[in-house]
């Protein structure tokens, strides 16, 4: 079993707040801040350049990568680290536009985080390919023939709502088509199982769930089927088969490594690093048993004490991540309260107050106190105040 | 007067050595690890996700980068950070691509960082154009009507021969193409004048002169001429005009920002920013006479007690960075030999001793160290040592 009081005890959480937006940023692992500090003493200062050998710099992004493995149901040398999850989207999709000659159609769905649509269409652009974006319940429907890619982010960035991998998977396969999996909202927080969906390709961040801190690198992965064939259109010397070699020609190097672009981010991959020993000893059954427990929890307190607001989240836990919203017509000035009481959670436009719950270290009295605060926030008419709804103050 | 007795206060220098490797990795400034500390204790930790405005995470890239604005010669604005060098270059080749339709001849030269012509060479497949590699010096005569872009870096780093930015700029401008400049070897080493060059995009990295750290991240300078009509390929959320509107659609932030990509890494950020202080009191003109004093003795030393070496750079200081390279047969071997006698350079295959001189920490002890220590190992044979030629133990 795992002991999520210690997991707990490993985060920095601030006196007086309860912190229900890990889905946004998760909280500093209290190792982090000593790991840095002494990585820049030790490593840096005092190995200088040496350190790419000697504090294994080099072999860093892919290290990592192992251990950030194991969370989505993948083996040893299949993830790499390295720059933020836009790119990363951008290398995946080209890779897997690139593995299907002949077609150009990219789908994706409307609950898809929109900088993976962004990127997807900029990409279109540059190759004449097409983006076809539909709502995330026609996804099914809309897996045709002409399918090259089909681009999702498999847990909703506002409703929570997950979609089903392992059976649009197989649909896009039976079209012809190579999947790409986004789990911005999904590592860390649900059980993924990318092996067991027989998935193509994925990709996510690490300052959600995975608690690296503001910006940290993220993560790409590619089916071993894969990846000796793929050619992601981002090449750089950190994907070369041999960088020191400084070959005027790109020859990728074997596997995975080829999605590495340019030099990895040392500092920010060793904080990263620190936060992934808090899961050591998680099991990702118990995560998830604990993620429902406590969003089962908030959805009914708050339909017991809320009655002014509407549950924007599916209700059956099977079909959730880790994180529950409601809509409320003013919303965003009501959010701006309840964060001056003390309870974090956040906005998105146009009506929604979104709620993380990161089974590390958050537990049933958290749900308590934000039921509570919610509750008198509505009951009481605290968000009817002009300071909050004054929306250039906060972003 | 630029005080260098000061600036080299500023940084932590191992014990025993004499580091002339900043041209790969510069050291740790002394206040970078309790800024990141402080940045990890009271930011990310205290604040959590309201960091990104009252601590001001999401304008960041913008502050920091015009603290780089002024180092190269342009203006607050204009310049914003992000990502990695690989991928800003990618970032600017593909906005003056875009920039010239109905061209598609991208210039380079072989001379120029390999990841440079990686990056090219993958985007140029991707949208059908086509990178033409001369000899540094054929540069010039290849500057043809049918040029899009000309992309160069400035410094070679490998003889640190250094291009005439201006002179070239006007060429392909006659001939109706842009200018890209990768000033990987010129940001922090010598006196970058990308505005009195006329320039029209420059891009850098920020862990070698500037000291960010390893893997610090990149810098992307659009000429403000193109920078509302610039339209690079990866366009991620941070780029967006409104990146909090969460809009389905793309459309460019106003100026360089639209280059911003992804969620920008904060950590790494801090580091860097806490860097830039040591320039605040640095003038540009005294750098570059500093910088050419201890090339032009570094030279002169060699050359009269090293009589095994080939100068590799060019002897006119006006045409070179701040860097200096010699050849020997036995390259390889000779470097492995002065690092374990304190002097760290580095090797390029296949023959190259590459020695870095960076203004702010260098002075001419180091090099009145490094060439006694180079003429020692050279003349007693110290790299005739079987220890010093197996390449799998070292990279």
């Amino acid at each position: 079993m795992t002991d999520f009081t210690a997991t707990r005890r490993a985060f920095h959480l601030p006196a007086g707040i309860t912190y229900l937006d890990g889905n946004s940023l998760g909280p500093m692992p209290v190792a982090a801040r000593d790991r840095v500090a002494a990585m820049m003493a030790d490593e840096w200062s005092e190995m200088l350049i040496t350190g790419w050998n000697k504090a294994g710099w080099y072999v860093q992004p892919r290290r990592v990568g192992d251990r950030i493995a194991r969370l989505i149901g993948v083996g040893p040398g299949e993830v790499v680290m390295g720059d933020t999850l836009s790119i990363k989207v951008f290398q995946a999709v080209s890779a897997a536009l690139a593995l299907r000659p002949g077609r150009r159609v990219i789908l994706s769905d409307n609950g898809n985080f929109p900088s993976d649509l962004y990127v997807a269409e900029g990409l279109a652009r540059a190759v004449g390919a097409e983006l076809r974006v539909v709502a995330p319940e026609e996804v099914g429907a809309a897996i045709t023939p002409d399918l090259a890619v089909l681009m999702l982010t498999e847990v909703d960035y506002r409703t929570g709502r997950r979609h089903d991998m392992a059976a649009l998977t197989a649909l896009a396969h039976r079209a012809g088509a190579l999947t790409v999996w986004d789990l911005a909202h999904s590592a860390g927080a649900v059980d993924v199982d990318l092996a067991g969906a027989d998935a193509d390709f994925a990709v996510g961040c690490t300052y959600k769930y995975l608690n690296g801190g503001p910006g940290a690198p993220a993560f790409i992965w590619t089916h071993p089927r894969h990846a000796e064939a793929a050619q992601p259109i981002l090449q750089g010397w950190m994907g070369h088969e041999a960088p020191f070699a400084f070959d005027l020609g790109y020859r990728p190097a074997g596997g995975v490594e080829r999605m590495r672009v340019g030099t990895p981010p040392v500092i920010a991959l060793t904080a990263l690093d620190a936060a992934l020993d808090v899961w050591d000893d998680v099991e990702l059954a118990d995560l998830r048993a604990r993620s429902i427990a406590l969003t089962e929890a908030f959805i009914k307190g708050v339909e017991a004490a809320c009655p002014d607001v509407t549950l924007n989240s599916p209700r059956d836990p099977q079909r959730r991540g880790s994180q529950v919203s409601f809509r409320h017509p003013q919303g965003y000035a009501v959010m701006q309260a309840l964060i001056a009481e003390g309870v974090i959670g956040d906005f998105r436009a146009p009506d929604v107050l979104r709620f993380g719950f990161a089974p590390l270290y958050n537990d049933l009295d958290d749900v308590g106190r934000a039921v509570e605060t919610l509750a008198r926030v509505l009951r009481d008419g605290l968000w009817n105040d002009e300071k909050f709804h004054d929306k250039a103050a906060v972003t």
